[in-house]
């Protein structure tokens, strides 16, 4: 994957998040996020549907997720292929700044919450199917990608307030602390 | 709660999904949902808010759960307090035909499958909310939430496609499938 700093797509993000924050989600125009990033609409289109998807950074997730799935070792279980393809693949390349404020802007701006939640709906059906194809039964996948999704969820949010151990071991940490909460 | 078979609110949602499987969600109105339960318009207003609301309920889940987990004992763990909540409070109130065809409906709609997402992100953060009120610690309470919501659907779906063992059985062997799942 392309470093993130300083690329088109990156600039593209940088830029609406600065404007949505400015003057609000409603009132910002793509013609506007381009010029800011100093690029034409035509170089926004090439990376993002529409405005609602600058901040979603395409299928980044999915694409580095689904082969790292595919690729786990054979017999390996549900949630341990879960695990090892999100330790794999950082999901984290962005500057955490730029995440902190993606995610209060996010949080304040109802229609990017629902485009929030719908990728991450997808990006969960695209991970059971994924264990499902590895032999895994439906109710096992489904299972294990809650699990899976709130262990990564609870690594990141870590990540983001400043916990700069390495992402596996973030990981590992959320994971005994689930078995913890689940074992009452 | 009321009983739902006859009820005007039951009728209203039991037309509102006999036209959606007719004729698709987007061509029917709101009239028409009125009209094919022997109702007004007005009546309609009473319950929901929109066509969209009509499947979900109003706040139901919410007003069994949030009460039920207030009145949990005092120093009951996180993820305890939920399944407590969650057994005592049936939230299978409609007949199981009527689950099935919902969910057929709800699946093949895109914004039927928005606003169920919204509604149970919002229920979840009602839970979190609720907990941490109990004095949890907020990632404990994520925790607890991802896990219990979990179990509650695995048990809610085994019941769905027929397993009529009663609800608490069924929400502690997902508990325990959970735990399995999260041990590997």
């Amino acid at each position: 994957m392309a470093r993130w700093e300083g690329n088109t797509r990156g600039r593209l993000e940088r830029a609406a998040l600065d404007l949505f924050r400015e003057q609000g989600y409603d009132r910002t125009t793509v013609a506007q996020i381009a010029q800011r990033a100093g690029l034409t609409e035509r170089s926004f289109y090439r990376w993002f549907a529409d405005k609602r998807e600058v901040l979603f950074g395409g299928d980044d997730l999915e694409a580095c997720y689904l082969p790292a799935i595919q690729a786990a070792p054979e017999g390996l279980g549900a949630l341990p292929t879960l695990l090892t393809a999100f330790a794999a693949t950082p999901q984290v390349l962005r500057p955490r700044e730029f995440l902190i404020e993606r995610a209060t802007v996010i949080a304040a701006t109802p229609p990017l919450r629902e485009r929030e939640l719908i990728k991450m709906v997808t990006l969960a059906e695209k991970l059971v199917a994924a264990l499902i194809d590895r032999g895994h039964d439906e109710q096992t996948a489904h299972l294990a990608t809650d699990i899976g999704t709130a262990i990564l969820r609870l690594a990141t949010t870590r990540w983001i307030l400043g916990d700069d151990t390495d992402f596996t071991t973030l990981l590992a940490t959320a994971h005994q602390d689930l078995r913890t909460v689940a074992a009452t």
